[in-house]
């Protein structure tokens, strides 16, 4: 599972931590409904993580397209927005899981985190 | 959910958000085996989850006791340790979800992320 994070949203660490929590928490509970093979694989190896990250909107965006086009579960985290945020900010995406190659077809040129 | 960093590891932040996730799917999945009535209204009311931090090992260790003796969910996560921490390091802590008052019974008094 990839998580990208929004660096330009001047979020702090404990936002991202938690933005990034809803991101995995969601994709991990997509993944379990439609991947289910894929998810009991990725959970029984040690549900690999992997924190990285877009500088804007846009790219967020054309990765949630990307991973759409490939059939891979991908989770935009919209935040309500009550503390440091425009109310529904996308802050967010989980990618995955999913096999490595395919989730590196989405975010393989993303800096780490 | 309350989901728990230790600060004295010197981690970057990716390596603490991909830490965090480990132990935001893991405290879910273990609360929707064993609280599902709990997970099932904290899912439907958006997953609330906030990001706080620990000072040490031995803190950490404290508030997995205190959770466990109040039959609160809590996981800890251990690093396998390939890349910024010594192996078997434990980094962070989930705490719930269960209801908010029980949770800062735990975690209360901890700062923000």
């Amino acid at each position: 599972m990839a998580i990208v994070v929004r660096t330009d949203l001047d979020m702090s660490v404990g936002k991202m931590v938690a933005q990034a929590c809803h991101a995995a928490v969601a994709a991990s509970e997509e993944s379990k409904r439609t991947h289910t093979k894929h998810w009991r694989r990725w959970r029984d190896t040690g549900g690999r993580k992997v924190a990285l990250e877009a500088e804007s909107l846009e790219e967020l965006m054309e990765l949630a397209r990307r991973a759409e086009e490939l059939g891979i579960v991908n989770v935009l985290i919209e935040d309500a927005g009550h503390t440091e945020v425009p109310p529904g900010s996308v802050t967010c995406l989980g990618v995955g899981p999913d096999q490595a190659m395919r989730v590196d077809m989405v975010t393989g040129d993303l800096p780490l985190l």
